[in-house]
Order: structure tokens, then C-alpha cells, then sequence
């Protein structure tokens, strides 16, 4: 775009009216001079700091001249500010997406470096910036209920003004009071407007999305000397805390950290959150905001953190199974959040990172590791209790051998809003350094332009939200909650045990309402043997219905299959698709056998290890291997196994399993050892208020977990069968016997 | 085994008698008296030497250290012979792999660190050995045509001879008489025995499982002082050269060092060759035998390093396709070589390698690269020609950007007996560290019993060597040479072009035999375009046929589809089989095209780089998309998709394409960038003598790609089309032009 010389006269006094709400606290910002242009949102002596830090530290100086060789490539390249057109990965959205990135760049290189091009750069940008914003209305290619006017969806808009005004309040010094003004109202004040008042209702949610909008705001109001807009931000459009940024925090953080929607939308929620906060921080330090609620915003960096595996987010919910903990927000999460802590497990965090920020806590990062500060990140069996008061639900995380080693994950928590999946009771298992019981994630190719712009794929819907997708049981071939996730938003999880001690680490938990007329029951334990090369994962799940069902439990395991360890039928020369709805259309039949009620297995290999799945259930049932592919004309989705466990015509159900991991294959010296699985059986026995299973080893010994109906801890449970008793006091115990039942 | 007081006498005359046969030259091992029993295959001074290393080499100390930490668990363990029962991977089979890697250790770490323990250990695993050998006959599960008596092939018993021999070889001499004679005779001659004169037909092959054979049988010659058995390994059974081990040099590798089987067998190969060359190097130095045929050993280490890709080597015939570099045989191909030659580009395959041999070899690896002497190994483009003189074919390898930049592979070598694919003409690329265009390799779990006691599946017949299941060209639905390899070797294909230069390298080759009545002729080349961020692939393929016949050309890509650029029918419910055999009765169609003559074309996406393939043909044809998995009960295939182009009815077909890499996704910053191609179309023109290929930029530029039917380098072509005309010299050419053939 062309820059016309600027004739209009902008009327701004409107929304700096209220100079002080009876509300606001006196701070800092508020007896800030409103001509005063300085930085803000970073210090003086902090942007001194960095300018002198030199070479002296080199993951900073690393991210210097990464930033450096991109900023001045868009310089080289020279303004551009394209009138907005495309979707995600299209060409106008990824350069509004670089240049909000280059602002931000060239405004810490100018005051790191003092070289004038940069401001003068950023600068140039804006204005076209303020030339362009008034003449767009909703962006033409908008399909998202709020659409953007730089983006397809307001939500990068809200991204752009964080980023933006960073590299803004760095300049704005610099600027003529002309240029000033005009870049204070045509982009910023509009886009604040845009973001808040114009879309109240938006920005008023308790939801991702409104915290990147009250971000912007709020950090907008920071720079611009305006109160109103950073209270605005901070307790709503109506400025009475029944909305904005304190009450997000308030309600989409558990009191452990967790995020409502899940790890993969806790990481990109983190950076607003965060990024704000430091904003808050710097300007409003009497509002203690990162000791709030016990320091949540810390703990949900750390959450996150905890959340991953071999540098993976465990992807619950819609994720993209490949976001790692070196995602920008995490690194952004990490750096701030040291920097206020200076927790020095965090440095291990930022050296796998392998980047920092260029701000004064990537400055404190690069020190710390410089400085040899570093200590281990300690991954550590924990739950994440879910919801504001943290007693709706949880996510548990069961290890064993720190970060590489065995992680059992179970799905405890709310529904996580839309991004929410029907899979309560659903659980994951990672060993070796992969993920070997998954979560398919979302269907979705984010930013490739065109797998339907980049956003959210119609098998996400159909395939990844739905409860085959998952390890837990489907009712009547429906999802949970009707496949509603409105519905499944009034529900909770409700756990029952969360034990960890040496040898057995043991969660389990309720939910009477996913089902209409079915409570459902899952114990999960993750147990040691010294027979046992490597910790064993035992699987109780029971539903307890009012009428006969159709019961199906899938497990999506990951790997080759070695060994089916039962009779089918296959599917050799055409291949059926399973169902026609809830997911089920989605599923290719390859195999599947009569109903039995002996115990089966398979055995898979996976990246030189073997696992065998070693299974039964309280009624004949029928096994099922299945592939994702049907019914996806676009090649949307991925192709992956699974194996269903089906019972018919019960009311009610006990599925128990043991997943063993055993052996090794190397490739590279072409041995093969233990591919033989090291336990023999798998039986349960009911008794009146509690179930037993018990897992036969092949030496003759077993090894038998007890589990309560009712967890209480005081209680006596007394199990019999076969000329064997099993009696204990409380939830669970192990039984540890030679053969013979000695 | 127990191991009751020895009480035979053993008649060991007759293996002994020619102490001197007339042909063998008189050398150090001949005039060696037999009563002398110290090291032989590895000079005192060198024992010595590895003595005094100490931990001054890391990369040797830490092969002592696991070396040790390995024989020591076995000692703990204790003396372990089973008699023989189990297929590869089973219990008895792993146990006789680790004795004979015990049996070498042990030697070594007795001379290394003089602990008498280590040699005693050995003694008594021997004497074992020694009680339990006679005792056995053919292997009870063998199934190979020859069964061996410790494992159920003979080559598992090879294998044995020639790592025992070395072990045996470092303790020779602390022995008794009795236990020494026990155990030459026991074990090594008989062992030696069985392997050449009664299984003279198996030893006498030419063939690398004989090699192996022949290996063990001279090694164990040398240790025992018996140039009769030294000779039988050289010259075979008859002692007249017409086998065994010189013979085998002579016609199992190319004058380049190519090994017939392809660069999986030469890496399998290699160690009995290097292993068996460096003692007799050892032995009779004036043999040469690291300098025969102009070095070709040494040639036959490099070049299966040069057919890798990050490690790993490319998998054309039977092979799996995780095998990489760092293979033990290529370890000790690399050290052997190193010894020899003092290269200093093999340090940097070791250091990729990490880890080098307890040996001399190992030491002067390890001593190199604590010199500094290492260099960067150069892959580079380069032919490897086929068959003993070099006129059987070749293996093009093509590359641009050294290691993890392009790769073009094109097979025209020989079939490769029986492990040999039916795949003449076939390409494979690699681009950005990954297989983009692929080969299956073999249908195979190495050594995991349950897959058919680890050795290769029916599928490996069924689909694995089929034409089908490789990108070249399939005519009526039938594999090449009927696919009988027996009639495969008796044809080789025709190397026509290979050219390197700048911006263009080029490789192309005809076979006439594949396909009665069918010529077919292919060009490959990879060329650069400064539009282009990255090289591109230009296929052409034509078939000259005498009747009209059906074409299928299948195309295997690896990623994830993102945009089928062409209209289709979807097996979205139903998925049928494609056809019911040579190959094709495991491919499920998910897709099928109408015949069309338009240029069409398929992105995918694969580990954030985005490829494009655009393709026409010289007559309407169907484009298919399939996937491996039909007809596999057991599980035994890997789900891998491919495109298939058919043309039915044309006696003459000319199929061309382009592959082009572009673009990047990245998931961490969630940017992505230039997902559209870069090139808008792909023709061909046909002119009386020669064919023009030509691709047409986004930009509107042209680059065509002039190829002659006769390449000989005087000849003057011209082709006109269009108004255009293209002239030149030589077998081809390449024509650069802005928009509207300007």
C-alpha cells in the first residue's frame, strides 16, 4: 500500500475518558504522564542490561542474531502490509503473521542495538499499518464465528496486537507526535476497540481466545498511558470482574495450573497469560499478579512441563500430537517464569528448549546456564486436579525412570469446552521414549492452506473428538454425552484413588453421567515385579448399566503386530467399514473373532521393544482390529490401528488387562531378547464389594491387585475363589504369591 | 551339558595329511610348526599395543569396557551351551549368537589385560562345545535348504567358525595338550568339516553365504596350522580355484567394489571379506590381498557407505530398510579398511558409527581420531557398475547438497540371485534427511520367531520382490522375468547415460528382457532452477512394446497426502482389493481415476517439507491411489501407499513427471511456508529421433529436458512442436527459456 499524506483528525479523547476508576488500584501506570513515549512493558536498566550483555552469553546471543538475521531480512524484502485475503498458510496471513514477529524483532533490536533503521523500520510498517486497518471491514475469507479483520479469525488479530505492541512501546519514542498519534489511533486504539467494545461478548468469554484479546488490550493500554483499556482488560468490557483477564485466571486454572481445555491448549494459552502478566508485573507490581492464587501461573508452566513426554505435550483434547515443549509459548512460558522464580530445574527446560527469549528473562535464562545454575526438571508421578476449585477431575501422570521411562496417563478431567474430546476414562501409556497406547489428537493440519485453511478439519469433528477415537468404552455405539460437548461441560470426573509409592502407583475414577443408566469405573495401576524387566500397566474398567448394551473398548496401540494372539476372521480381499456414525464410519475392519470368554493377546514391537496386551472380560466378548481411513475421500486423516474389545448384550461389564513391555530388538546387532512375554495369564474374581485381578507370571508366581467398590480407607474387603482369599483394609492392595496360590 | 571325562581317541591324521599342497605358495603360515599354538590372527606386537592403550583412545577403551561388561555377564552367568532347537530369535539360537561374541571377547580381554579368568572361560566353553558337537546332526527346525547343525541355517554356523576362531586363536596357547586337541579336532575341524567337504556344493558357491563358510574354514586353517583347510578356503573343495574365497572376489564384486546382491548383502558380506582378508593379510602378506583387483575391498567398504542416506542404507532388493551404517559388519569393514589405508574420511564414519572394534583396527581407529586425523567422508554422485568386469548394469546414485541434501538412486544393476527384486529401471529419492520416493525392501522381522522363526515371510515373494511394489514400470500385470530370478540373471540392463555437471546430472539405461517384446528405456535427472528453492526430479519412462499391453507405473511416495490434484472415485465404505496376484493382491485401492490425458498431480507432506509430483503420459491413463495390507492375515506388511499410473491398450507408452521439493511447515513456530508449487505444468513433446520433457515455472520460464533415443555424443537432434524448436548435439540436453519459448 501506498502511505497518502494523513488529513483526518482523530478524536481520541473518548477512550482515554475514565483517567481513574474508583476500582483501579493507584499504580504506577496510572500517574504516568500521558506524553511520556518511554518503554513500559520493559525497563530502562533492563533494556540496558540486554544492549551490554554482549556475546557474554551465548543462548541469548544466539536468539540476538536469529531475530537479527530475520528482521533484517524483512527489511531487506522491505515493507509489506498485503490487504487481508487469505486462510491460514496462505500468503496475506503468514506475512501479517511475520511482520506482528518483525515489529516485535526490531523494536528489541533498536533498543538493544541503538541503531536507528530499526525503529525507523517498524515505524514505516505501522503507518502502513494505520493506513490499511481503518479501511477493513470483516476479513473476506472469514469463517470463524468472530471473524478477524487481519486474519480469518479475530483470534490472530488479538496475537498480532501482543506482539505488535511490544515491538510498539520499544519505538514509540522515537516517533513524531504525528506519527505518533496517528499509529496510537488508526492501528492500536482500533484494534483495541475492534477486540473489546466491538466485540464484547468475545472478549467478555472465559475462554482462550478473549485472554489473547485481553492481552492485546491490556498491553495496548499499558503503552498508550490508558487506564481504562488495561482495566478493561483486566476485569471486562463492563469493568466489573465479572469478565477479563483476573477472572480467566480464576476460571480456567485449576489451583494445580491445569487449563481447562488441556495441555496442548494450556501451552498456547500459557503465552498471553504469561506475556501479560510480566506486562502487568513490570507496570503494577503492587498487584502481586504472578503470586496470585498461590502462584498459579507458575505452576501452569510447570504443569505443562510435566504434561510431556520426550519433549512431546501428551495430547489430550484437540492437540497436534507433534507439539513439543519447544513451542514459542513454552518457551516464552519458561523464560518468564524463571525469571520471576528463578527455579533452577527450569534451566534443563530452556537447554532442551535450545532457545530463549530476546527480552530480559531470556537475558536471566542464558545467565542462569551461563552460570552453571542448570539443575534436572523432575518428572514425577502427579495428578493435575481439574477446575477452578480443582474438584472437577484431574489429569493423572503415573511415571517410572524419570522422563524416558514408563508415563501412564488418565483422562480425569471436564469436558475442555470445544476443543473438549469425549474420552473420559480414556488413558495413554509412553515407554521406551515413545508413545505406545496413544491419542490420535486432532485432525487438523494446522496452517497448510489447503487442508481446509489450516483450521480445524470436519474429522475432527466426525473422527478425533468422537469416543472410538479413544481407550475407553463406547456405550450403544454412541459418544459420550450424546457426542455434545455442552452436555459433557456439566459433568465431572470424579477420581477415586491417586496413590504412588515404591513398586505400585495406582489412580482410578468414576462417571455416572457420560451414559444415560451406566456408571463406569476405571482402575489403572502401573506395577512393578522382580520377575518384570520393566513396570507392567494393569487396566480395570467396569460399567455397571440398567439394561443390556453393546460395550466396545478400544486400545489404539502403536507398533507392529508380532503376534495375534487369538482366532479371527480377517478381512483379506475387501474391507469392511465398521459403523456409520459417532466415528465408527471412520474404522476399517481387518479382523474380528466370535465371541469368547477366554483370555487373548496380542503382541506388537515397537522401535526395538515388545509389548503384549494380555486381556478378558466378565462375558464373552469379541476381539476386533481395526485401521482409521474409511470414509475420507481427502486423505484427512491418519491411518492407525486399533484393537476393540466388544461385549454384547450385558448390562453390566468388567474389561481387565495387563500391557506388558518386554525384550529388545536391535536392529543394529541384529539380537533379539525376551520377545516372549513373561506372563502367563490374567484372571479376575468378583467378590461381593470388591473385584480381584490377578496376573499369572510365567515362573508360577502372580501377582494380584484388589480393588474396592467402595475406595474408603478404613474398610475390610475379603475376596474368595478357587480355594483362594484375598483380604485387605482400605481402596486397593497387591497380593504378591508363588505359585499354587502360596 | 555336563561334561564327562574325555576318554576318546581322536584320529585327527587324515584332515592334517597335505601339509604342503604343490599350488600353495610357500609363506609365514606354512613354514608355522604345528605344535606352536600362540595368536596367529593378530600379531603379538598388536596384543601388545592394545595392552598398553590404557584409556588414552575413548573410542577403544569404551569397547573394552563394553566388551568386558559383556563376557563378564556371561561369566557370571555361566558356561551355557543348550543343544540346539529354536528358528532365529529363539532361546537356544540367541544363546549360541552370544557364545560365539563371548568366545571372541573373552579371547581378546585374556590378551588384553592378561587375566588368566577370561581364557579359562573360553577353554571351558570349548570343552563344551567340544562334547556337544560330535553329538549333533542336522538342525531339528532347520528349514533352509542347508540346515546347520548349531542353528538352522549352516550360515548362523559360519558365523560361529569365524568369531570362535578368533577367540580360540587368543587362548590357543594356554590349552593342555588334551583339551587343545580336543578342541581343534571337536570342534573347529569338524566344524570346518561339515561346512566344506560335506557340504562341498554349499561351500563351493559363489555366493556370500559360502563366503561366510569359507571365511570360518581359513581362519580356523590358519589357527589350526593346516594350509590343506587354508587352501580349501582360498580355492574350494577341489583346490582349483574355481571356487572359494579368491574366486569369490573375483565374481562377487563389481571393479567398483558393488556387490551383486545390492549394498544391504555387500554390508552382510563385507565382514567375512575384510574379516577373513585381514588374516590372511596377517598370515601371508605377500598375498596382497587388500591390493587385489585394484583394491576392490577396500572399494566394496566404501561403497556401501556411499549407498547410504543418513545412516541408512538404501534398500533396494531384500533388505530392511532400518539397517544403517552402524551395523556391526560395516564397523568392522570400516576399522579393517582404516588399518589398511590410513583414509582419513573413514574416521568420520566411524565417529558417526560410534563405536569401533576391539582389534587392532579398532585401535588405530580410535588412535586416529584422537590424533585429529579425521575428515569428512565425501558423498558424492557416482555410478557403481555391476557384475565382475563392470558391464552387468550399475547403481546410479546421484546427489546434490552432500549427505542430508538430494539423493537419486536408479537401479539397473543385475537381478542379485535370489535376493534380488524384480525392479529394473526402479528410482528411489531422498530429500531433507528422509525416503520420499521409497522401496519397501523385504517382507522380514530379523529373528523374531514369531514371524516365521525370523527369517523372510511369504509376503517377501508375494509382494516384497514383485515389480508392483516398485516404482518402475509393470507391463500386463506381471513382474518382470515372469518373476523367476533364474531367468532375471541371465539379463542385464543397459546403462545409457550418466553425466554430473552443474544444475544438471543426469542418468539413464533400456532393458529389453524384462518383458517379452517390451523395450524399455528410463532418463532420471536432478536438476536445479533458480526459481526452484530445491532440486527437482525429471522421470521419463517409455515402452516400446510390440502389442498393445496394459501399464501400470506405480509411484511410492511417503508423507501425507494434502492435495490430489485430480478427480477420483473413493472406496470411501468398501475397499477392494486391486488384483490377484504377482504383487497386487495386497494392494487395497482407496482411489481410481477416469482415463484422462490432462497433467495432474499429488502434494504430500512429509516431516515439514512439502513435494509436489506432476505427471502426463503419451495416452489417456488412470491415476490410482493404493495401500499395501490386502491379503495379510498375519499382519506381515506395512501399510505404505503409492500412486499407480495405468495405461491400457497402447503398444508404445511415454510417462514423464516432475518431483518437486518446496516449501516448509513448521510445527514449532507454527508458520508455513511456500505450500504451492512452484511449477505450473509438465508436457512432452516427441520428435522423430528424441523426446523433449518440458516444465513450465510459475514464473511462465521453461525448462525442458531433450532427450535422444540415440545418446551416442556426435549426433544432431532437432524436435519441433508448437512453433518451438529445440536442437542439439549428444544424448541430451537442456533448454532454459523465459515465458512463450522465448
Amino acid at each position: 500500500m501506498k502511505r497518502p499524506l494523513l488529513t483526518l483528525l482523530i478524536a481520541a479523547s473518548c477512550a482515554q475518558a475514565p483517567l481513574l476508576l474508583a476500582s483501579a488500584p493507584a499504580s504506577a501506570q496510572a500517574v504516568r504522564p500521558v506524553d511520556d513515549a518511554s518503554p513500559v512493558l520493559v525497563s530502562a536498566e533492563a533494556w540496558r542490561d540486554m544492549a551490554e550483555a554482549g556475546d557474554r552469553y551465548p543462548m541469548f546471543s544466539e536468539e540476538r542474531a536469529r531475530i537479527q538475521a530475520e528482521v533484517d531480512a524483512a527489511m531487506r524484502a522491505g515493507v509489506d502490509v498485503p490487504v487481508p485475503r487469505d486462510l491460514g498458510g496462505g500468503a496475506t496471513h503468514e506475512q501479517h503473521k511475520r511482520n506482528y514477529k518483525a515489529l516485535a524483532g526490531a523494536g528489541a533490536l533498536y533498543r538493544i542495538t541503538g541503531e536507528r533503521r530499526y525503529a525507523d523500520f517498524a515505524r514505516d510498517m505501522l503507518l502502513e499499518y494505520a493506513e490499511l486497518y481503518p479501511t477493513l471491514g470483516a476479513h473476506p475469507a472469514g469463517r470463524s464465528s468472530v471473524k478477524g479483520r487481519l486474519f480469518w479469525q479475530a483470534l490472530n488479530d488479538s496475537v498480532w496486537l501482543v506482539y505488535a505492541s511490544q515491538g510498539y512501546d520499544a519505538i514509540r519514542d522515537t516517533l513524531s507526535a504525528e506519527d505518533r498519534r496517528t499509529i496510537d489511533e488508526n492501528v492500536f486504539r482500533r484494534m483495541a476497540r475492534f477486540l473489546s467494545e466491538e466485540n464484547a461478548p468475545y472478549f467478555d468469554r472465559i475462554h482462550n481466545h478473549a485472554t489473547w484479546a485481553t492481552a492485546g488490550v491490556g498491553m495496548t493500554g499499558y503503552v498508550l498511558r490508558d487506564p481504562e483499556l488495561v482495566d478493561r482488560a483486566l476485569r471486562g468490557t463492563a469493568h466489573d470482574g465479572k469478565a477479563g483477564f483476573m477472572r480467566q485466571i480464576d476460571e480456567l486454572f485449576s489451583p494445580d495450573g491445569y487449563y481447562a481445555e488441556g495441555p496442548y491448549y494450556q501451552r498456547y494459552a500459557l503465552a498471553p497469560f504469561v506475556i501479560f502478566a510480566r506486562a502487568i508485573q513490570q507496570n503494577e507490581p503492587e498487584r502481586g499478579i504472578f503470586a496470585y492464587r498461590d502462584g498459579v501461573l507458575i505452576k501452569a508452566v510447570e504443569g505443562v512441563v510435566q504434561a510431556s513426554y520426550e519433549g512431546l505435550i501428551v495430547p489430550v483434547n484437540d492437540a497436534l500430537p507433534e507439539k513439543g515443549i519447544d513451542s514459542e509459548e513454552i518457551v516464552t512460558g519458561v523464560a518468564i517464569a524463571y525469571a520471576q522464580t528463578n527455579d533452577p530445574r527450569l534451566l534443563s527446560v530452556a537447554q532442551r528448549q535450545g532457545r530463549t527469549l530476546l527480552s530480559p528473562d531470556g537475558l536471566a535464562i542464558a545467565r542462569g546456564l551461563v552460570e552453571g545454575q542448570v539443575q534436572p526438571f523432575d518428572f514425577r508421578s502427579m495428578q493435575l486436579r481439574d477446575g477452578p476449585s480443582g474438584d472437577s477431575g484431574n489429569l493423572v501422570l503415573l511415571r517410572q525412570g524419570g522422563e524416558t521411562g514408563q508415563l501412564l496417563v488418565m483422562k480425569n478431567t471436564q469436558q475442555g469446552q470445544g476443543h473438549g474430546h469425549f474420552d473420559r476414562l480414556n488413558w495413554l501409556f509412553y515407554d521406551n521414549g515413545n508413545a505406545v497406547i496413544t491419542d490420535y489428537g486432532a485432525a487438523r493440519f494446522l496452517n497448510v492452506e489447503a487442508k481446509n485453511g489450516g483450521g480445524y478439519l470436519d474429522e475432527n469433528d466426525s473422527w478425533a473428538q468422537q469416543t472410538v477415537a479413544h481407550n475407553t468404552l463406547v456405550v450403544n455405539g454412541q459418544s459420550q454425552f450424546g457426542g455434545d460437548w455442552r452436555v459433557g461441560e456439566e459433568h465431572t470426573t470424579t477420581p477415586l484413588l491417586f496413590q504412588v509409592a515404591d513398586g505400585l502407583q495406582i489412580a482410578s475414577a468414576r462417571i455416572d453421567t457420560a451414559y444415560a443408566g451406566v456408571s463406569m469405573v476405571r482402575i489403572l495401576a502401573l506395577i512393578e515385579h522382580p520377575d518384570l524387566a520393566y513396570p507392567i500397566a494393569i487396566d480395570l474398567m467396569r460399567a455397571d448399566g440398567s439394561a443390556p448394551a453393546l460395550y466396545d473398548l478400544p486400545l489404539r496401540f502403536n507398533g507392529q503386530i508380532i503376534t495375534q494372539g487369538f482366532e479371527a476372521r480377517h478381512a483379506l480381499t475387501e474391507r469392511p467399514v465398521l459403523g456409520d456414525r459417532a466415528g465408527y464410519q471412520h474404522l476399517w475392519v481387518d479382523a474380528q473373532s466370535d465371541p469368547g470368554v477366554e483370555t487373548r493377546s496380542l503382541t506388537w514391537l515397537l522401535d526395538g521393544r515388545f509389548y503384549t496386551y494380555r486381556f478378558g472380560a466378565s462375558a464373552p466378548t469379541r476381539a476386533l482390529l481395526v485401521e482409521s481411513g474409511a470414509n475420507d475421500p481427502n486423505f484427512n486423516l491418519r491411518r492407525e490401528q486399533m484393537l476393540i474389545r466388544r461385549m454384547d448384550g450385558q448390562a453390566d461389564a468388567s474389561f481387565y488387562a495387563v500391557l506388558e513391555p518386554h525384550g529388545a530388538y536391535d536392529s543394529r546387532a541384529e539380537t533379539v531378547t525376551g520377545s516372549t512375554s513373561r506372563i502367563r495369564d490374567i484372571t479376575r474374581v468378583r467378590g461381593d464389594d470388591a473385584e480381584v485381578v490377578i496376573v499369572t507370571l510365567a515362573s508360577g508366581k502372580t501377582l494380584a491387585l484388589g480393588v474396592a467398590d467402595d475406595v474408603s480407607p478404613g474398610r475390610s474387603h475379603t475376596v474368595r475363589a478357587d480355594g483362594q482369599t484375598w483380604q485387605w483394609t482400605g481402596g486397593y492392595a497387591r497380593f504378591d504369591r508363588d505359585g499354587d496360590g502360596k
